[in-house]
């Protein structure tokens, strides 16, 4: 008997018509012979109408209540409910289950309320419970503080929980049931060509993730990663009886079939700021990116080029789109101390990331890339390279036409009529 | 520093708006120098959505999961979201606050899940805190039974939450927060010249719960008659600054002033039958009664009076209303093993209660009654008493005039235009 963890989100668990159509997915699991431990989300919709209670509440004044604890006591209520009402919905369809919150398993969290991580998770009762031939519904996104209160894991938290928990009683394999069949080899809503992906390594997963791919939360990718826990990606929308082969994470070392790239990415929440004639003297950049260090602000694909003022040199980089008008009055207001003569922004630039763990041995890789664009007559502005995956920037009008090219430069293309 | 309880109900809670209303009159009692527990109901109409989740679910096919025990784990969700939100609203508000759900006090039940009964109550963690100046917000309705899942306490269980914890902590007073500004000599809506009771003992609280006067559950007055907590019960709907002194139930010994009646109470949820010429003999009415019994009909108001047939009987009696279908249908059933000869019943009924500790002492008390009925021309029909009690059931159209009418007799009338 194999244990295994199931999760679903929350257009999975939307209403009772899907939380009924999720047991009929558990049911085929437990009836296969599993040892099944599933994880749910709150109910569509839920998490948002808790959040927003809280807001209109108000935040504590400061020293009255730990920041965020509260919050996690009504916003974690949402998936105490699902969790009761699939242990319900399964019995009633003849299964034996149950629902465990956090603190009755117990997933132990740290301090961090609202966005606490996972400290340690107690695999005895519940591991029990389920080769008992018990389903265990587990409420997702929460554990217990070591001030005996609950703790949520921030937004996405359910697929950390159910990684986690993976890990913890040792599942053969964690499945992560979502609103898409698989991870693809770009989005296929830009590009009917895309294909599925059968196997992905963490690494070349945790940088999909990185650059906005939004099939699975980072942290659960990096978690995975370090107990090396299968997980698989698939569709709750599948027929229950007989879904898809979803798309598989794991070791790298457990992918036959290498590809060089796996997949490509545009991502559009990025801005670029340029600041012209900067003084070319020690601690000048230094200056700039502590700034907006300082003010949470997250730097990326920086460049720096002389400028045509002898000792000067320009310098550009890039910030998510949503923190440009911050960072641009941050530097405005630093004009003087920073030291440049002008400061450029752009909001129409987008991220083309090529991804693949066969880089680390193939060169080439960023040849064809940059030949590649070169050819449709695209300019890249700025470039950023990992061991595993090139990023380009370019002017957003050509996203799709890059990520096209790029595609079927690195024979990613799925046949046409083919599956 | 004293120690008081305070709860409210779910329409004490029903939005934001009445939450923050709620943190004025805790505030004033933080204020007045008070060490203050808060017990709260699920907001209105939540305890109604969940119940109605849980029943769309299904109930568990038997043996599949324990009855009620995921049904505890959906509904309790709802007063775990108002204990969050009034403790924000109170950091808010500058005050020091923190919410405690059942499982974290514990307040611990036995094992009816969805009808529990509170077993025992850990007062130290939750009396520190509150003698060190932090307030505490508790889940209404909830605690841990000992197979280590939540247990609810039935509808009304929040009442039953603040008194127990009231015991426990050996609190100077229980408030109970209500839509009333008190327990009235009689139903205010039907009389104009009722009179909002200061103080009642135990004992006619428990009379009037039991003959359908609403404002606190039967259990929680039980509660703090065993244990000696004095409850209030006052209106949330009063300016929290200076809220109406409401009606103190307490110890009858506490009582300086005893009312001979203190309260005088219709009861309409009730209807008779009467089986004629039932044979005289041992066992016959045991047997009509063990037939009700069995099939949970509650029984009350029996008389037994000679039939026109020698050696036959004929027997009346009360149940409630709700029943009386299923009570004729078992009795014409059985009519044949019974042997009585006719059966009648009778909706248009009502049952009038004078209640007060003063009959215990007092003689007369029922002359008056039947006094005061015979000269409006009102027959009874059935008697019942107890120490403190005398119920009369009369034709349900001399409900208003039967009330009036006994109001005046024992002098319960308020004097027109005073308060």
């Amino acid at each position: 008997m194999a244990r295994i963890v199931m999760k679903f989100g929350g257009t999975s668990v939307a209403d009772l018509e899907r939380i009924r159509n999720v047991a009929r997915f558990v049911r085929r699991e437990a009836e296969a012979g599993n040892a099944v431990i599933v994880v749910v989300s709150a109910m569509a919709g839920e998490t948002n109408r808790l959040v927003a209670l809280c807001k209109e509440a108000g935040e504590p004044a400061p020293g009255l209540g730990a920041h965020g604890v509260e919050y996690d006591a009504v916003v974690s209520s949402g998936e105490q409910v699902t969790s009761g009402l699939l242990a319900l919905v399964l019995q009633n369809q003849g299964l034996r289950a149950r629902s465990w919150q956090g603190w009755q398993i117990p997933l132990e969290t740290d301090l961090a309320h609202g966005k606490a991580r996972i400290a340690d998770i107690d695999p005895e009762a519940i591991g029990a419970a389920i080769d008992g031939g018990e389903i265990a519904v587990v409420a997702g996104f929460q554990g217990v503080a070591p001030d005996g209160r609950i703790a949520t894991l921030g937004r996405g938290g359910s697929d950390t929980t159910a990684v986690a928990l993976a890990a913890a009683v040792g599942a053969a394999r964690c499945d992560i049931y979502t609103d898409v069949d698989g991870v693809y080899t770009t989005d296929p809503r830009i590009h009917k060509l895309a294909r599925r992906i059968d196997r992905i390594s963490y690494e070349e997963m945790l940088e999909m993730a990185s650059v906005g791919a939004k099939v699975l939360q980072t942290r659960s990718v990096e978690l995975a990663m370090a107990y090396h826990v299968r997980v698989r990606v698939l569709s709750s929308f599948d027929p229950p009886e007989a879904p898809g082969p979803g798309t598989i994470i794991c070791d790298e070392e457990d992918i036959v079939e290498k590809k060089i790239v796996s997949g490509i990415t545009p991502s559009h929440d990025e801005a670029k700021i340029s600041l012209l004639a900067v003084p070319d003297e020690p601690g000048r950049a230094a200056a700039i990116f502590t700034l907006l260090a300082d003010a949470n602000i997250n730097v990326d694909m920086i460049v720096q080029s002389p400028s045509r003022a002898p000792g000067h040199a320009n310098i550009s980089f890039t910030i998510p789109e949503a923190d440009l008008d911050r960072a641009v009055a941050l530097l405005r207001d630093a004009k003087e101390a920073l030291g440049y003569s002008a400061l450029q922004s752009d909001r129409s630039v987008v991220k083309i990331s090529v991804i693949g763990v066969g880089m680390k041995s193939h060169a080439g890789v960023a040849s064809v890339m940059f030949k590649t664009l070169a050819d449709r007559g695209i300019n890249i502005q700025n470039i950023s390279t990992s061991e595993i995956k090139i990023s380009v920037l370019i002017d957003s009008q050509y996203a799709e036409l890059a990520v096209r090219a790029l595609h079927q430069a690195y024979g990613l293309d799925r046949t046409p009529g083919a599956p």
